[in-house]
């Protein structure tokens, strides 16, 4: 809050405070200030405080003033101006100008109080003793130089892909350790799926809502979003197949989606939506890329695209920053046999190989049972935070746009997200607004929150008294 | 070598040395198998032996008859069958269809023999005591679970990027810890430049000779490649310049260097070249990345773009797989500030973070003085086996192309170096053809030798016998 017995005069403060916004990319370029008159009522001071304070701001560089459009944070110099579509300008609300802003913002925590917005577990959840013995096992020895001195396999550590290959088969999918192929983190066997199969303009399936770093990360590489509506039981069928009904050269190779415990809504797939989905894609020789990021907070009988096809068209992708170590970034990925040669080029050519001493730690935890009870706990304290999360949403004013399940509830507000997002900024909370999970960014009323981290009775307060003045 | 003592038939231990090498990538789809009567003479058995043995690899399906023109290796199902041009078939030497197999092929060691074709140190020479002891400090105490539980600093980590900045003031590189982003490796970091910098269908300037993957990885992103011959003192400005007149929309946005040591050459570039390529990039407004991998065996004088140009349209690419430890994956870039934001943005987008561990383990090595006293040290002992391995290849007939100078010798044979490579991994070595450093592959008759591995009296006479055979 700013306040009048601070060393900094009130329009330090609020100069400083979007500066700082700015600089951490939570303000994205081309992205506009708020009025002069909502911004004052906002703080509880004086236009003229505002205005002064804007102005600081552009003599530093961070804003342009735009006749009579209002202030817009500038760019950095090397990135084109945004188009001069003025109509769209003034409609524009303060949102960042692409996805990847927001998620570089969302590593950069507004305050120490739990963040709704965040995509993770709280470290505290995260924390045991049996990842630190299994790191120390691997670095006492002499397997560390054995592991650090050579480049390693290119495919990842074998011990970690045979563990894997026998993980998989507790949830029905038949992969060889050749099928296997470890990358940094999920992310990157995203990217590795898709650099693979792709090219520049090739049109892909997305489902939607969806994970803002894939269409961001699609979209850098040229390629052209067809967003699929997810429904509660899996993906819009009827929209695929007139997708896939295109003429040659317009027909989509690829579909990215997350079967299971869906992110941002929670969803899982039905097993009979899977068989019709697979059947679409043998009717239509497109491939699929299963995101199965969530497993671990899934019962092992959930539905997965690539049990049922027996990776044939499908591709198996997951990794353990959400249950192990976020920063160890393993990720993973298994193949039809006959892809796995073409994807493991691509992994070559952007990292050669991936650090194998986390590799053969994490192996362990999974040979020893340690993760399965792990997230056997996880899971447990996950069901008590999802309790009391949506108590205390539903005593706020939200309604649940789908049925609380997983890390994640999808969450109706009634106002403007994006706009909330920034009010809630002020209050040092960081949320997931709707448009976030949109191939387009549109406005949107929804929000994502994080069962784990919005279990906090103060943050839903003040959520309270902020949408009420947004209305 | 075939053994007919061996439990194997002498048909089955030929047709397993073919498959295992099909398998490994050594032998790449496409690639023509030895005549019958060649590949008799070689390996000291009838012609019927070696025809027993490529209908053994016909029936597993690994080898493809074609009509009056030979064996070929056969597609693993999901690649493009290879264009029917007869004629450039039958003058097809057996070589690998793309630089990228034959990287897969180099992490598989034919032999336990010293590979003169290798990349790297061997393990043996990397080997410390501060290694182990600088990662036993990070992974021991209560640090372990703050790095790992958090997804940590998109840039890297902040310990590692204040030293990497010291580091590079020494060699007169002006680099803030803002403006240095760490990487999955060097070959991370350059993927992210062109990623960031350029287009599919953007033409780029790449030496030539010059590094495989670096080629491969252009080409998979479909860049237009546009090579620039390397000569001593620097890339042919007149090439760069003719490149760089070309029409709008095709003029090249980015010029791809290794200016110290360069691979395969070992050449450094001179004061007076990168003064004028720097005001050529001027003129005509196009950034260089600048990949400094083997710095650490360079004197700390020698001339860097960056430090001449302090970052304004150079971006600095290096990594410790050379010197350290090669899978821990640590590269790194520093960029103008203007360009940085971007450049993570694509970093995000293909890893979102890099494990901190390690790199919180390499800040200490680097500000406890360890790393510099451990380069210097292998620095003498490369000087003591490049003069070796200089007076043995001189020996054994070799001209050098280039002074030896760094890892890496360039080196005349005066046979089709493609050839030697078949023929010298049925000796158990595998050396670097010439026609891996160029971007279109002709054949060439100059190889890469590796001075640290190649001090091996032993090999030299093979060598030396096996080329003979083939004049």
């Amino acid at each position: 809050m700013l306040t009048r017995t601070n060393a900094l005069s009130l329009t330090d403060q609020l100069s400083e405070r979007f500066a700082e916004r700015i600089r951490s990319r939570l303000l994205a370029p081309g992205a506009r200030l708020p009025s002069v008159r909502d911004c004052a009522r906002q703080h509880g001071v004086s236009p003229h405080t505002v205005v002064a304070a804007y102005d600081q701001l552009q003599a530093q560089g961070l804003v342009e003033a735009r006749r009579k459009r209002g202030f817009y944070v500038r760019d950095a110099a090397v990135r084109p101006a945004p188009p001069p579509n003025a109509a769209a300008m003034v409609a524009a609300p303060p949102i960042p100008a692409d996805a990847s802003s927001l998620i570089r913002g969302m590593f950069h925590r507004p305050s120490a109080k739990p963040q709704p917005g965040m995509g993770v577990f709280p470290p505290d959840w995260l924390d045991s003793t049996f990842m630190p013995a299994a790191l120390r096992r691997v670095t006492a020895g002499p397997v560390l130089q054995e592991l650090s001195l050579q480049y390693g396999e290119p495919a990842g550590d074998t011990a970690l892909r045979r563990s894997l290959s026998q993980k998989l088969l507790g949830i029905n999918v038949p992969a060889a350790p050749e099928q296997i192929m470890t990358t940094i983190g999920a992310t990157h066997a995203l990217d590795i799926v898709s650099r693979t199969l792709l090219r520049a303009g090739d049109p892909v399936m997305v489902e939607e809502p969806g994970w803002a770093i894939e269409f961001a990360r699609l979209e850098a590489l040229g390629m052209r979003i067809l967003p699929v509506p997810r429904r509660a039981d899996g993906p819009d069928l009827d929209v695929m197949a007139r997708y896939c009904s295109a003429g040659d050269g317009h027909r989509p190779k690829l579909f990215v989606s997350v079967s299971v415990l869906h992110n941002p809504t929670g969803y899982s797939l039905t097993p009979g939506s899977a068989h019709r989905l697979l059947q679409l894609a043998n009717q239509h020789d497109f491939h699929i890329v299963e995101d199965d990021t969530y497993s671990h907070l899934a019962p092992d009988h959930a539905t997965r695209l690539c049990a049922l096809d027996g990776l044939q068209r499908t591709i198996y992708v997951s990794g353990f920053a959400k249950i192990l170590a976020p920063n160890w970034r393993i990720g993973y990925l298994a193949a039809p046999p006959a892809l796995h040669a073409r994807l493991l080029e691509t992994k070559l050519l952007t990292t050669l190989t991936t650090p194998a001493i986390f590799e053969r730690a994490l192996a362990w935890c999974i040979d020893q049972g340690q993760l399965r009870r792990h997230s056997e706990r996880i899971r447990v304290r996950l069901d008590a935070a999802r309790q009391r999360t949506v108590k205390l949403a539903l005593a706020a004013g939200c309604s649940f746009v789908s049925e609380p399940a997983g890390l994640f509830g999808w969450v109706e507000t009634g106002v403007d997200t994006d706009a909330l997002t920034q009010r809630l900024l002020d209050e040092g909370y960081l949320i997931a607004p709707g448009s976030l999970f949109h191939a387009r960014r549109p406005p949107d009323t929804r929000m994502r929150v994080n069962f784990a981290t919005a279990q906090d009775a103060q943050f839903w307060k003040v959520y309270a008294r902020v949408r009420e003045e947004l209305r």
